[in-house]
């Protein structure tokens, strides 16, 4: 059963993504390192204790729809409550409307834990939460009224609508419609899928936000505009009201997260008679901004997708490693105990088990600096918060694409460490990997994500942003070779050469821009980004390990270094020489 | 809908895996190319037309155990019985007792399709096949005449019983005992996990074949012999007669293969009053001889697993380019036509597609070379023979090994190629996904595949048998050199790089183990498995285009090369310079 890591978190956080830094320069205001400290124990108290527990339930009876409304799991309601009671939905909201305005540090962090106790639940809050910002720096003061405490608090729950069934990465196919009434609220026609969280049984109320399209918008993502589409609208006392028209017409039989409801919403297509066509709705932002608004929503919820293949990925390494110190077949050298060995003891057994454990440790070190970069930009200001929004903006497609694309390659090894009993559901390592999957997928593919970190990010700051964050990630490597550390063995020079393949591979793909040969540095984006993570994510195990000065962060960090970084030079050869061969080989693959 | 490549097929066994050369010199006996095309073709029609179109609803059924019966999916028994009338059981089987006799390398090629369509349907005949092979190797002259006609046209199926609760990769640790009873059987009791078909509907009679303990046996692996023990013991005439104590207990609820019973067996615990009590047996082989006689079925068991990653890999390849070529989404600059752009013309898309075509055409090309070697040493004889079978033993854990890892790393693109449709169970990618993670644990894991390559493999011939083979790959790259083909790019010097990569790896290990530092030589089993099959498949690959001149090998091949093969010095370091930080690091997973 998965146990919080409270003190590895807590460590990686302070001293690795800088939160320790920041609470000394008081960038963070009056955080004190005991409050982080008391936050994190009681996110990991309540994942453990509360969410983990209930997971397996989730998996084995799903969500279930019947007559448009959709029943969760037995005891999640009731878990859900315990959670707004607890005041973690609130926890980066603002202050304002009722939030602890905590950086987002502690909020990611608590939601790996939660995201480890169990994906399906966890999922849920997520999207209330990126509902929560969007309202916040997009509506109108009314409708902030209306439903943000609400949200804050748990009370209501939000979702993210976006895809239709033949708009899924491109939004700019999307045709559902909004009409105006004249009185401020417009009528929404149109069916949305793979909606999360559509319809459930957890809140009185739901809070959609949805993109259509007004009449006479021009075509393409420029005449998109949001709307917030309440399921009952509310009295004037705030109470939910009427039932408005919109409805859950399918759920989806998925290969994981059973227990979150993924649904089909028709707005607009299911009233009583009587009453007028649609489902009222009101605008958020300006009309055909409505893709700058869920923008905003969107790298925030991309991180927290990151957060969950870290969560995953380390939900499945502990049930491996305990297996693994459980499980006793044949002899080993390292065994000199009774009867057969543990498994631990096994060198194949070894690797999996550290391969998954640095990867998982290199991927929440990314996705905690991310969440670093987001907390200093907003709490500094001109080019200093630009500066940390740029790299935000940065670090995001790689926390996200990497920490799920890691998040599938340790669930994958966690079932191959249970051999035989992995495959069985009962043991729960399969779970994970079928849960595992959809992170590489929503919110934007990871295939997406590489292409934003190629076409949009490198450019940042005229091209430079990139190279400041590689001369930082430089420091670290020059530290390891200064530290003459021998339990570091050959980091310092692997690091080198990794930040140098980086180096060649950033600047191969950005004179490939220049030069108009997009399809060329889209072929590479993929392995790129991957480059990037490994390179960066090895460097932030030797931050921990140089900070920490035991031995147990340098071997893991030297690990990392000798069995895992070399694939760099592969991936930079990829980049910069795989793209003719990709596009000539392509021509097999077009059919007709 | 999997189509079966019979085309692709037919060729990388004549062009790449030697089966034309074989043909043309005579070493096949009098078998033609003309009905070795009928065969594969037919073969491949019923993959296509009989079995994929019952795989879905296998997944969906099941295999429903209730009082100790099995109930396969709806359609599958009459599927079973189509699959026997067409001669399919026995088609490598020898002639005297109704098989075919043909080459395994036809057998393995059609046991593909097989696995292509329905992964769990397939498997239960090759454990048959399997059980077929060590009666008509080691059993005595009585029990082949009882046994073997029925199981080799598939009136009866066969089983392979080897695991216990406390003894899975470890068969030196197996309880279950047997015990004489002085008329030349023996009884059986004990308790066997995991078995594959155990119990079904499809047949008449079930033929176990089961590792057990005589009575005063030596401790370890020499103590074990194997018995034949029948579900229904048979009459004079050959019928089924009284039942046995052997009842299945319990089946599993897998990850996937859901059509797959997977069985607990319960021998000589659940009968009858006045019965005497243990399962009836008999001896197959020499007592305390058991495990070379399971081996007999293992070696060629193992292959069979390898076929199912390849297959699996190809039916997810043809999934995701059928949905590529269909599905629309935003633009390329590869795409004129109107509208959105189908996505297969997205270079990232294009990416995991020639991934994922090009791994599995590299998995097949090993694994047929594998029965090739075995075929030959078969039909040849002394020095000759020995050879070809030292062959077949190097490339049998790389055959299983590397498919079952790209069955598992291509159905996981294959999911993501189907963006958020690849997550919903009805699209069938998630299928394939679960079915395929199987096949990297049983018939020894993956794990024990590459300790037996580097531990059993690597010593034969003196050590050289090795790099005989690596020679041969050698001139494959060398040819590439001087055929001056423009379009393999920069394959040769990349083939030269690997095999060198190949070579340096291959020694390290042996002087390891020369020097009885098996830790370190096992620490880099895995790498090394890979780096030689990514090596050996590349070559196979350069050996197609050769042998075909066209364009399109050439290009498969060449994407191989400079995006593939990079991964290859990455692993070389690995093995050679891993060792070390992860027995260090190795400390860490150790609990208590």
């Amino acid at each position: 059963m998965y146990r919080a890591p409270v003190e590895d978190i807590a460590f990686t956080l302070k001293h690795v993504a800088g939160l320790k830094a920041a609470l000394d320069t008081g960038a963070l205001g009056d955080l004190t390192e005991d409050l982080v400290d008391a936050i994190l124990s009681e996110a990991g108290r309540f994942a453990t204790e509360e969410i983990a527990p209930l997971a397996k339930i989730g998996d084995e009876q799903g969500a279930v729809l019947k007559d448009a409304a959709v029943t969760m799991p037995a005891g999640w309601k009731e878990l859900y409550k315990r959670w707004t009671e607890g005041g973690w939905n609130g926890l980066s909201a603002p202050e304002e409307y009722g939030g602890q305005g905590l950086p987002m540090m502690l909020g990611v962090a608590a939601l790996e834990m939660w995201n480890s106790g169990s994906m399906a639940f966890a999922v849920g809050p997520t999207l209330t939460i990126g509902a929560v910002e969007a309202i916040e720096k997009h509506a109108s003061d009314e409708l902030k009224r209306t439903y943000l405490e609400k949200l804050v608090s748990g009370e209501w729950m939000g979702t993210m609508n976006l895809t239709e069934p033949q708009a899924g990465s491109d939004l700019a196919a999307l045709r559902t419609r909004a009409e105006p009434t004249g009185d401020g609220s417009y009528r929404i026609f149109g069916q949305k899928i793979f909606i999360t969280y559509g319809e459930h049984d957890f809140t009185d109320n739901i809070v959609h936000l949805v993109l259509a399209r007004l009449p006479d918008a021009p075509a393409g993502t420029h005449g998109i505009s949001l709307f917030l589409v309440p399921k009952f609208i509310p009295n004037e006392d705030g109470s939910p009201g009427a039932r408005n028209d919109v409805f859950c017409a399918s759920i989806e039989h998925k290969l994981g997260i059973h227990g979150s409801p993924t649904c089909t919403m028709i707005y607009g297509d299911g009233f009583a008679e009587g009453m007028e066509p649609g489902a009222v709705g009101w605008l958020v932002g300006e009309e055909n901004r409505g893709l700058a608004c869920m923008f905003t929503m969107m790298n925030n919820a991309r991180l927290a997708i990151g957060m969950q293949g870290v969560a995953v990925a380390e939900a499945a390494f502990q049930k491996a490693l305990a297996y693994a110190n459980e499980r006793r077949q044949g002899r080993a050298s390292g065994w000199s105990g009774e009867g057969m060995a543990p498994i631990v003891h096994h060198p194949d057994v070894q690797r999996n088990l550290l391969t998954m454990k640095t990867l998982t440790q290199a991927a929440r070190a990314i996705s905690y600096a991310c969440a670093h970069a987001t907390d200093i930009a907003r709490n500094s200001q001109g080019a200093e918060s630009a500066h940390w929004q740029d790299r935000a903006n940065l670090l995001t497609p790689i926390a996200k694409a990497f920490s799920t694309d890691i998040g599938v390659e340790v669930a994958s090894l966690g079932v191959q460490v249970h051999g035989g009993m992995g495959f069985i559901e009962e043991t729960g390592a399969a779970a994970l990997y079928r849960d595992a999957r959809i992170a590489p997928i929503y919110e934007g593919t990871n295939g997406i994500q590489a292409i934003d970190l190629v076409v949009r990010k490198l450019p940042l700051g005229g091209g430079e942003h990139v190279f400041g964050y590689i001369a930082e990630l430089d420091e670290i490597a020059n530290a390891v070779a200064v530290s003459n550390r021998s339990g570091f063995g050959r980091t310092a020079l692997l690091l080198e050469q990794a930040l140098d393949c980086l180096t060649n591979a950033t600047r191969h793909l950005q004179s490939r821009l220049a030069d108009g040969r997009t399809d060329a540095a889209l072929a590479g984006a993929t392995p790129y980004l991957r480059l990037f993570a490994l390179t960066a994510g090895a460097a932030y195990l030797a931050r921990g390990a140089l900070a920490d000065g035991g031995e147990e962060r340098t071997a893991l960090c030297r690990f990392f270094a000798e069995n895992l970084l070399g694939e760099t030079r592969a991936l930079k050869d990829r980049v910069i020489g795989g793209a003719e061969s990709l596009a000539t080989a392509a021509k097999t693959l077009v059919h007709g």
